[in-house]
């Protein structure tokens, strides 16, 4: 075997451990017995350590040495070598003492972070919050930055992107958001969501949701819906992306959104193209960029008056009690817009300002502008300011997200940065697909998927996501589409 | 770290790499979309090959050298040393080349079986049958033996037993069996069925399944209920054994049998000592000892009248159009005897001797005393020799069964050492219980299971199959208690 084999072989095996790894991860959050958690954790541990290892052994150093010297690798080769390149690196930064007494600590914040939310205590969560913010903080240093440590966080989610860059296209946004969140909520009429206000038998919303993922495309011998306390996508194998949805009796459309918005995500992995598989490059661009996805779906697809034109008559077949129910109160009672306390149940419009609330605060932290004691008071001070709304608790303030628990500081600008990745390669389709809203209105989901499939999934990895937002749209990522999109679109809904 | 601690790390690694395993096993069994097979029978061949590493390493060795000097040891430690050390060296015994090369020919042989099966074409599968005889027999010779080659290979199944010892078993049990089934088909009066006729549908078969597995005591908090093809029970990890059944809309009986069958595997499994996690003691003593709590729970329980007994208002409630059939007529439609063609549907009269006319062909072929090409014609005439029935075609034949296509000579003795165990340890907790009948009778199968797990289950393996059966009955393994539960059973249902 020469050089270039022996790596491709090394990534192979690292990467079917990390298809064995996503599978215990996904049996954990699905099917797996209560009994039987702690003894998958310790399993879980174990294959986690063995892919350290290979990520970060000699013998993967020195392939990467030789291969960075090479000017005759092809596109993806070269895309390996600087994606697997870095993840060695900044593994290898950690000193693997340092890695264990993090992944300990980071376990009991996040149970300790579950107990805290049941009882809205945030004083029990406090000193494992700090943890984490020390061990960020150490990271950070250990990755190494050029201005700011937050930087070097936020590269693990979006590679490239700066906080001066994010603070760039935040500051504008907000901006915009906030004035117009106002008037919507001052001289906007909302939609009547009325004839929503009823059961919906759970095994017809599954027969909906199973229609819904086969609609968009999703293949379903490359994968399965399964349901879960809190819905994600996971890619366990080469063709085998799964999906997981959850559902209530009392409310429809949640899991028909969630169903579009895993989807998104789903045909994101499926699209990537089989060459690439477990070559380090078979996974999406960036956070950022898989949020594109489902969103693009989720949002601007499935919020849709297009999209309820045709598929009003698909749900009426499963649900014939709103057979009577016209398609545009549908797509108006998807788009009620209202400044709330919950992030995952915030409407598009006001969603980004959870996310710059989180960035704010959680570039603060991990620079010690502000200390972990005083969060639940700025966290109601910086939600009055963004949002004007406040919670009377911190299990509705700021312990009701998992992340900080698990230390994924630099993660919450992924979802923002979707919204704004989505927005501008829908603006793009649209351009390059005069006809784009003819075609949804008509049931044809296909042509929009082909050519995500084309600019977007098949390349996994191989372009970071400046590189990719650039190539697809000739303009580096911006908040003008974003913007432009939902004062249309919410200025229809709500009548301005 | 002492040599003991060290040990038992390299033990626990292993284990969880067992666990993991077996979770990529039963996914793929159950839930795994068809185009992920490709992919997951690589990620398979790369687990087994790091467990394979981990057993046969030199530190595991040199722990083994010196733990096996130590008179010191716990009883379970020195069970492990026993275990782990025969492992060792018969997987070290293999050359490496062997053993992956066999692989490879094993996965091919599996794969043009299923081909032959379906054409029933042996000529298509003959050279491939022959491969796995061929390095079966090498199998033989790197693990050596005394007496037979095929002790070698049964040693592996059955940890002691020998070709010599399993003929001293068969040879009486056959010849008092085979005239006891003349006498029933030619004098007995069969059981009426007709009332089982009838479409029993699959949600309600499967309710039926799931309080049947918690009547017996299996435990849903470790463990849970799937379907598939071929029904199997595996332990997916510490407190979490998994069951698998199938269900066919126009047969009650197989679905109710089936959970009843894994239930038994499963309890076993789910009753061994928590503390023997990891050890390598953590599964049952042998297959055929395994077999035996599947065999007594499904047969010995399952198909008496005293089961029946107080099943049959259960089941009404469940199939409320049965309530009107009585227990007895439950009873005696679970005990049709009929010698037939295939192994897996044969009743409980019959089914030795299937096994035997296996062991005998098996026997015979790794020591090259018959060629593979004559198998069917052996075949034919070794049915009409044991059953006095013989298949058309090759199906119904040789081709009907996937353990020679696997190479797996000397397992299918398991099945009948099963039945001997079951019966000879049912006879004793019936001395020990004079009214276990009645217990079971009244709906008590506690009694019973807490016997078994006091007996059998919580060992695991600290000890060998026949130590085991010695310390429960005080007798060495034999056929008459057997023969003693077959006749008057089925003297009573055939009114003979």
């Amino acid at each position: 075997m020469n050089t270039l084999e022996a790596y491709q072989a090394h990534l192979r095996e690292i990467g079917k451990l990390q298809s064995t790894l996503a599978l215990l991860y996904w049996d954990q959050r699905t099917y797996l017995p209560s009994s039987g958690h702690d003894a998958r954790a310790e399993v879980i541990g174990q294959l986690s350590k063995m892919i350290f290892e290979r990520l970060t052994c000699d013998e993967l150093g020195r392939y990467l040495e030789s291969l960075e010297e090479r000017d005759d690798l092809s596109l993806e080769d070269r895309a390996s070598v600087r994606v697997v390149g870095k993840a060695h690196r900044r593994h290898r930064a950690i000193p693997s003492d340092f890695y264990e007494e993090f992944s300990i600590a980071r376990s009991l914040s996040e149970s300790v972070w579950e107990q805290a939310k049941a009882s809205s205590d945030f004083t029990l969560f406090q000193p494992h919050l700090e943890k984490m913010v020390d061990y960020s903080q150490k990271l950070a240093q250990y990755y190494g930055y050029e201005m700011n440590p937050y930087d070097a966080l936020l590269e693990e989610y979006e590679p490239g992107m700066t906080t001066h860059e994010l603070r760039s296209l935040i500051e504008p946004l907000q901006k915009q958001l906030v004035p117009f969140i106002k008037d919507l909520m001052d001289h906007g009429t909302p939609p009547e969501r009325g004839f929503l206000e009823r059961d919906f038998p759970i095994d017809r919303q599954r027969e909906l949701s199973l229609r819904t993922l086969e609609l968009i495309g999703y293949d379903f011998s490359a994968g399965r819906l399964d349901t879960t306390v809190h819905p994600f996508t996971i890619t366990t194998g080469p063709s085998d992306v799964r999906v997981t949805t959850r559902y209530r009796k009392e409310a429809l459309l949640p899991a028909l959104f969630t169903a579009l918005h895993e989807g998104g995500h789903a045909l994101y992995d499926q699209g990537i193209a089989p060459e690439l598989k477990w070559s380090g490059l078979d996974e999406g661009s960036s956070s950022g960029i898989h949020e594109s996805q489902s969103r693009l779906l989720e949002n601007m697809v499935g919020r849709s008056l297009a999209f309820w034109t045709f598929f009003q008559p698909m749900l009426a077949d499963v649900f014939p009690e709103l057979a009577g129910v016209p398609a545009e109160a549908f797509y108006r009672a998807s788009n009620m817009v209202k400044p709330s306390l919950i992030r995952v149940e915030a409407d598009e419009v006001t969603y980004n300002l959870h996310i710059m609330l989180r960035f704010e605060l959680e570039e603060n932290l991990i620079n010690g502008k502000i200390a972990v004691k005083d969060l639940p008071g700025l966290w109601r001070e910086a939600m009055e300011r963004y949002l004007e709304v406040a919670p009377e608790d911190d299990a509705r303030g700021v312990l009701q997200d998992v992340h900080w628990a698990g230390a994924m500081f630099g993660y919450f600008p992924s979802y923002m940065l979707g919204n704004l990745y989505g927005a501008q390669m829908f603006a793009q389709v649209k351009k390059e697909m005069p006809d784009l809203t003819e075609r949804i209105a008509s049931g044809d989901l296909t042509s929009l998927i082909g050519w995500l499939r084309e600019k977007v999934h098949r390349f996994g990895k191989i372009y970071d996501p400046k590189e990719l937002i650039r190539n697809i749209t000739g303009e580096d990522l911006n908040a003008s589409c974003f913007v432009d999109y939902i004062t249309a679109k919410y200025g229809h809904v709500y009548n301005l």
